[in-house]
């Protein structure tokens, strides 16, 4: 470490690492395919242990642990591996905040291989994957996405839930577009057992927000809108139009077009809640809302990691009069609101 | 950030940060084939000017060039984008240290498709890549390897040489095993006009050294073994042998058996000279050499990243009588030198 101001030689470090850090999104899914948290959480400390738990060679556990430690995710001391707390909050099965399956979207090989055509990509200024981008009609990838992110999400559900708590307790018709797994409707639902819910999705994606409305009990308050969120009809008179990291996939001019059509959904004093990645004005921080850009640029046509700025505009554009935006702490999303 | 000791909230966002990992090594490959380093340090800087010299759409420069800030690779204020030192000295085509082609190496689709068997190479100990490990006869990516490591290696030869100065400078005939680019003994031999240089390496990879030992003047002392080190024939009277970054691919008994013949072809006084990732005793220390038993896992069927101990008994083993590891900065390896 070179103190503030202090001249110090150039380093390939930084270069070096990131050429390699696919390695380290590899490392993680194979950790949690093998259950090597869990293991860990149950007491495998050495590797020969956590290797027989995970059936498991013990050098190569023995060298994806060390790995995981250089990672952060594990501490070793002897020969001794131990869960940090984020990973035993987050990465062990038993645990109630578990997101692991998040990492079966995340790391899908249909999301990473649209990576390879990233070059093209920034030379055409969108998805230039030929087998089609993740907006495409009835993309299969919304299915794992339901399926994996019902844990991570529900997290930043009951932020959202708890952000507008006192909007959701007098909502008595919610509208979840693009709904995916449903948890940011179902938490509401849960929450104020007054209210309807109404999904749109995909035919096959509102198959797995439905089931988890079983779950959560729900079920009998759980209305399916099959089709894309551009061609269905809402409905009217909804309280609260749920749009879940959704506006990211499109161009600011359909984002606005989707939001008059949500407008026009709305009863009156009912309100658009946008759940989205929101960078600050410099687009470079905060890391994960400024990084989102990214993504947006490797799977869909025209997606972007808006600034609230844009938001506001579309929001305004769409006629909405009051926009305000909050944070969803721990969540690294924010909320805007749309009135 | 918290303070030393205070508690937090547990959060997911190491979590988050690691499972799109893969990210950051397709935007840096991206940035590099699209030449953006340059294009900056020729004085294009905003997205537009970039995007114009790259050939590349504007929105599409925009977001990758926020990408490489996010990173660490640029900054930016206002729409400027710059390079950091770093990405001035190794990422700028013009400059004198450019390492950029190493990417052409380290993000080889051959080597990144290697991870997604990486679940099945813990659960066995070993790279389970079905169409064959690295260390596999005459594999291609050695040639690929040859080609593009040339100037990053090219740094660490040269710490090389600087750190073994003294004893090169006495040495009439050396031998470079697994030369791949040939850069480490080619040098030696420019930095010394009577060392004659001797080179292993499969048939199509010394092509390449052999080209580089043209460029750097030296080709009327190169001669080549093509071959497996494990089989050809090394002849006798070194004063110096290399194994720059070859040990490593393989079992301590199996480099243990190497390097007893590498003993048997040395001169009297010659030493061995082993260019190595070495961890620390606890194997998750430093970084870059303690994270390299991954790429092992994955890529080799039973190479590690050995620490100095063992690297020290493989060397006693094979029958040298004095050992000593020296670091050899910036370069993140480490020489052992066995006489």
């Amino acid at each position: 470490m070179s103190a503030a101001g202090e001249k110090r030689m150039p380093t390939p470090d930084l270069f070096f690492h990131t050429a390699r850090a696919y390695q380290a999104s590899a490392a993680l899914k194979s950790a949690i395919d093998l259950d090597v948290f869990t293991a860990i959480g149950e007491g495998a400390s050495n590797a020969g242990a956590i290797a027989k738990r995970c059936g498991a060679s013990g050098r190569g556990t023995r060298i994806l642990c060390d790995y995981l430690v250089v990672l952060g995710f594990l501490t070793k001391s002897g020969h001794s591996y131990a869960l940090t707390p984020d990973s035993a909050a987050f990465l062990d099965r038993t645990s109630p905040m578990c997101i692991a399956s998040a990492a079966d979207f995340l790391c899908d090989k249909r999301m990473v291989s649209m990576y390879d055509h990233l070059t093209e990509s920034v030379r055409k200024g969108g998805s230039a994957v030929p087998e089609g981008e993740s907006t495409a009609p009835e993309n299969p990838i919304w299915v794992q996405f339901a399926q994996s992110m019902a844990p991570m999400m529900g997290n930043v559900a009951a932020a959202t839930a708890s952000a507008i708590e006192a909007r959701a307790a007098k909502a008595k018709k919610a509208l979840d577009i693009a709904a995916g797994h449903g948890m940011f409707g179902i938490t509401l639902a849960q929450r104020n057992p007054q209210l309807h819910l109404v999904a749109v999705d995909w035919p096959q994606v509102l198959g797995v927000a439905e089931s988890n409305a079983q779950k959560a009990g729900v079920a009998n308050r759980f209305r399916k809108i099959p089709g894309s969120a551009f061609e269905v009809e809402f409905g009217a008179d909804y309280d609260l139009v749920l749009l879940p990291n959704f506006l990211h996939h499109f161009s600011a001019a359909v984002s606005e077009a989707l939001l008059k059509k949500v407008r026009a959904s709305l009863a009156p004093g009912g309100a658009a809640v946008i759940v989205e990645w929101v960078p600050n004005d410099d687009r470079v921080t905060p890391e994960a809302a400024a990084g989102f850009a990214l993504t947006m640029l490797s799977t869909t046509l025209d997606g972007d990691a808006y600034t609230y700025r844009e938001y506001e505009q579309m929001a305004r554009g769409a006629g909405f009069s009051k926009v305000s935006m909050q944070p969803i702490p721990p969540a690294p999303q924010s909320l805007i609101i749309a009135e």
